[in-house]
């Protein structure tokens, strides 16, 4: 990112390979926490948005394409839905649309950056807005990796991984030792879900991401969709399970309850879009 | 676009109401022709890319996110698949695609703008390829309104209208009268197809040229994919038929010919994208 001058009408671009993506308008506040460079930005096409270390995260006006994907065809086909963890997702989105489903009793959120959670809170109310008052949540400030290593087994009904890319603090969220222990904490007829990054601009990582957790779980499938602020425009998120590949059949009750409050998702949405993998994939995931 | 400076190596942005999506490169020629502002440019990541009036077009190594998801899906479903009309398409990458179908007897390609074409025959080869010399192939320069207008009846078994955005030369390609006369030269057991903009970037357009078809034709329906070069990344193709919504399910032994050529279009990609439709969009094109 090029963010030389706070303050200052301008682009900032997240640059990848030979590609930029840039929203036009005005940084509010830039720091270096321990973990990361946050930045909050005011767009003028998007609302405002949360970049970190250079990367987009998240917009206001975009950010359903994203929280929608990751959380609800998991939410919508777990057995029970009584306990959910969140790793990562310090903006506030994921946590917005699980609550959305008035059968959790108990969210853990486990955010290893405090200042994420604390300038989301404070700048982006668009995103996690009266999420945060939620009696339900619980946020922990605490790195991913060791939340899942102690957790008890079975305990989660639901997991999701809301993470940003596989270098600096996420890292670790992307080793199979990590999805081995998402697994012994996920009940039997539970879901988990991750952000597997761009089938185009991060390939690599993301056919290992999905052949790693179809070693380690007994089902896992991806699913494609857009991010228009990310590197292609192309994103995955990729779902796992134990009994059987639930997340292919959401349940239709569950489902009619947030319809209407989605702009992506949807429960013919979903059935679809497992299906619709593009051709190159499917000959990656096959290899 | 910013194009001040041909021949150094440099960014070029197409800008869009306040979001960028550039390359890194170098233009390698960029000229005006009667009708608008035409530029090659050798891209770091993508291969060589063309713009017209500062949009992107298509690149070598990302082109067929777009062409084959606007040729295939109408190609694979129609009855017949002597005769074929392409607007627009000077590039040579919907031809190309085209000529992958050896039922294909004979097809003209309208292009309005003589220039895109030579430039693209001896730039980006890796986009028209050996389709230029296909004895099948019938260039025709002129006007794709006056085209259909004066075509015979039921004359083409599939129209494939491959333009850019409505403003300047392609504007007429978003006309209901265009779109009359295409359903009048259209064979009965024929299929229309048309790109019909993003749904985000572009969302009155969008919704607005699928109700036109709606209306003209029939049967028509939108599909959504990706092309990380436009506005958004999520980019849109409407197709439209008389007889019945043929395009929903493509003919197994014509697709099976093609499939292993392709990158995003498969057989299974077809008949699940056309079901994915993102939530926002169902609702409006519901109103």
């Amino acid at each position: 990112m090029d963010s030389s001058n706070p303050n200052q009408k301008r682009w900032i671009d997240e640059h990848h390979n030979g590609t930029r993506y840039g929203l036009e308008g005005q940084i509010i506040v830039t720091e270096k926490s321990a973990y990361q460079e946050i930045t909050i930005f005011e767009s003028k096409k998007h609302g405002r948005g949360l970049l970190l270390d250079g990367c987009w995260m998240a917009t206001e006006n975009h950010e359903k394409y994203y929280h929608e994907c990751l959380v609800h065809p998991a939410l919508c086909s777990s057995q029970s839905l009584k306990k959910v963890l969140i790793i990562g997702g310090g903006d506030g989105g994921s946590a917005r649309e699980c609550l959305l489903h008035q059968e959790i009793e108990h969210l853990d959120l486990v955010e290893i950056d405090q200042r994420v959670i604390e300038l989301s809170q404070k700048y982006l109310t668009g995103i996690g807005g009266k999420a945060w008052r939620d009696r339900r949540l619980h946020i922990n400030i605490k790195d991913g990796t060791r939340w899942v290593a102690e957790a008890d087994n079975s305990f989660y009904d639901v997991i999701i991984v809301d993470g940003s890319d596989p270098k600096g603090p996420a890292e670790g969220l992307f080793d199979k030792k990590f999805f081995q222990n998402c697994h012994r904490i996920l009940s039997p007829g539970g879901v988990f879900a991750t952000q597997s990054e761009s089938p185009e601009a991060f390939q690599r990582i993301h056919i290992e991401t999905v052949k790693i957790l179809r070693d380690v779980f007994e089902y896992a499938d991806p699913l494609y969709g857009w991010v228009p602020i990310y590197p292609s425009g192309i994103w995955s998120w990729t779902f796992a399970a134990k009994d059987n590949a639930r997340y292919l059949q959401p349940i239709t009750t569950r489902g009619k309850k947030i319809e209407e409050d989605c702009e992506i998702w949807s429960l013919s949405w979903q059935k679809a879009a497992f299906n619709a993998i593009p051709a190159f994939v499917e000959r990656e995931l096959n290899k």
